[in-house]
């Protein structure tokens, strides 16, 4: 029910990933009756889905958890509970990534040594291979909250992108240790005790200069810088446009800046686990058309197949949680 | 004596910046060998360059105050003390920031109401009628001093872009009032009882979305986030190259390129001052090549001719102290 469109756009992603894909089941949680009509206007007959009715949905602005109280039954609640139930593997929303986090949480817990799930992936086109973590779930962050967001970022270099000993660095705003705020003054100590491959501070500059695989981030800044190179791809396009149009034939033209613009919102087409999570929850960007939630869907694909779940367990398990707790406030 | 290159570069650039203005005077401040040899390079023999002998230079690597205190007689220090004499009008320095800022501040004295300078301008050359403060100098504020950035951000808008009535915006991870790190609740606060005209929250995305003149953030996400749009526009560039270069012909692509760099890389030409010190002082960025140096020049004498110390003065006056106290730490 969830996404700035709603089930024209989930109803449309969702059946065309089960087109794609004839070994998966979706069931759509929501209103039955608004779930039926894009069914039918997509003549989507088959046995593979089913209709799970819920009562109402959480809207971006309601506080999640006060408002998952209120509706027991909102789509998101039932969702998630269908994923602890066992009657699904993976859940898929686009609604409000505070309700998705809040009743994951309730439903499906948090993986031990963990204070709050969070979000992160490779988010930039011009850096596939750099997973950055938070994305933004987590504000005013305690440092060993971002070292165990350090080793989710680690299994899902892994895992997920396949980097066997993924470089882990802090972003701050020079090289030295002594260089940042409190906060990752304090987290590079813990992240140098740490078993992590640790490899220092990164700058703002080096999101693109490989010198790091996975980069840690404060959810406030990681949100930020996301929104940030979402912003700045968007109005690259129209100005490149311009640049482009007085010159250069129109087809052309919108080809490279539909690669330029795909270069810098990879999320919006593709989504992303919840990390810390007991069990596969994909979020997807509220903008997203029908490309973007099969997009989710094909990524959630990934994750349950390469068993990413179990992969953050392991290099969460692996952290000393004695130098955690010592470090204190 | 400061930046990546020395004497060459800056020496270069400041008698490009002479020529071009038959109305200035030039100080050189280092080696008078060194500076001597570039002149002579340049064949510029005219009584508007003076040369006066330092001893040493202050790096990057250094702590600024404790590097000052050992080398009293350091290019930085000097350059700073003939503005306090009168001597000179204004200073540039591609140095280290660090040393800049606490140089500047133990010459010509903070502006009252503050506790450190700061660093603001327009840094998107896709936004350049959007004021950023602060870009770098200061991590870990206290919504006071945010608050004062905020002031001093609107003295840049209204007296350099010439934005009568700037909008001021506090950079946050949603528009909601509750949205955001403490500090920025803390700061949105403050902001709403002082006399600036608040707009709230802003997000990543709205660095390009106009609805705010001036957007205030800590200086841990400012310096990090002009870095990341410098690296962003930088890998761009040859991006573009590959995307373009199969189709079209060399010098189109070329022209298009350096457009793309240029809107993402401002600060590299244009300089900027420091916010808040009894004195203009200039910072360019520490990369510059010569134009960089005559652009951080000319950005001064414009700063200089609107007056604009003063204007910063004015508008921190202006601001309720009283307000800023209660809020305490």
């Amino acid at each position: 029910m969830g996404g700035d469109y709603g089930p024209p756009v989930t109803v449309a992603g969702a059946l065309a990933a089960l087109d794609a894909h004839p070994e998966i089941h979706v069931t759509f949680v929501g209103d039955p009756d608004q779930i039926s009509t894009e069914i039918k206007n997509h003549r989507a007959e088959t046995d593979r889905i089913a209709v799970v009715p819920s009562d109402g949905k959480i809207s971006d602005d309601e506080h999640p958890v006060a408002a998952l109280r209120r509706r027991p039954r909102s789509s998101i609640a039932v969702t998630t509970h269908l994923l602890k139930s066992g009657a699904a593997d993976m859940a898929v929303s686009v609604g409000s990534t505070g309700a998705t986090m809040a009743a994951s949480v309730f439903a499906l817990g948090l993986m031990e040594g963990l204070e709050r799930p969070c979000i992160g992936g490779n988010f930039l086109g011009l850096a596939p291979d750099t997973t950055v973590i938070d994305l933004g779930s987590n504000v005013d962050c305690r440092p060993p909250q971002m070292v165990s967001f350090a080793a989710l970022g680690v299994a899902f270099s892994r895992h997920y992108l396949g980097i066997q000993s993924p470089r882990v660095a802090l972003l701050s705003v020079g090289e030295e240790a002594a260089k940042g705020n409190r906060q990752v003054q304090d987290t590079f100590t813990l992240l140098e005790k740490s078993h992590l491959n640790f490899v220092g501070n990164v700058e703002g500059m080096d999101f693109f200069t490989d010198k790091a695989d996975v980069i840690v981030c404060d959810g406030f800044i990681g949100n930020i810088l996301i929104k940030f190179a979402e912003g700045l791809g968007s109005v690259f396009r129209p100005f490149l446009q311009r640049q482009l149009a007085s010159t250069f034939p129109e087809g052309a033209v919108t080809r490279i800046t539909d690669a330029i613009w795909q270069s810098t919102n990879l999320p919006r087409t593709m989504g992303g686990p919840l990390f810390g999570i007991n069990g596969l929850v994909m979020i997807g960007h509220g903008s997203s058309g029908p490309e973007g939630i099969s997009g989710a869907i094909e990524t959630g694909l990934l994750c349950h197949r390469i068993g990413l779940v179990n992969g953050f367990r392991q290099e969460l398990s692996r952290l000393d949680m004695a130098i955690m707790l010592e470090s204190g406030e």
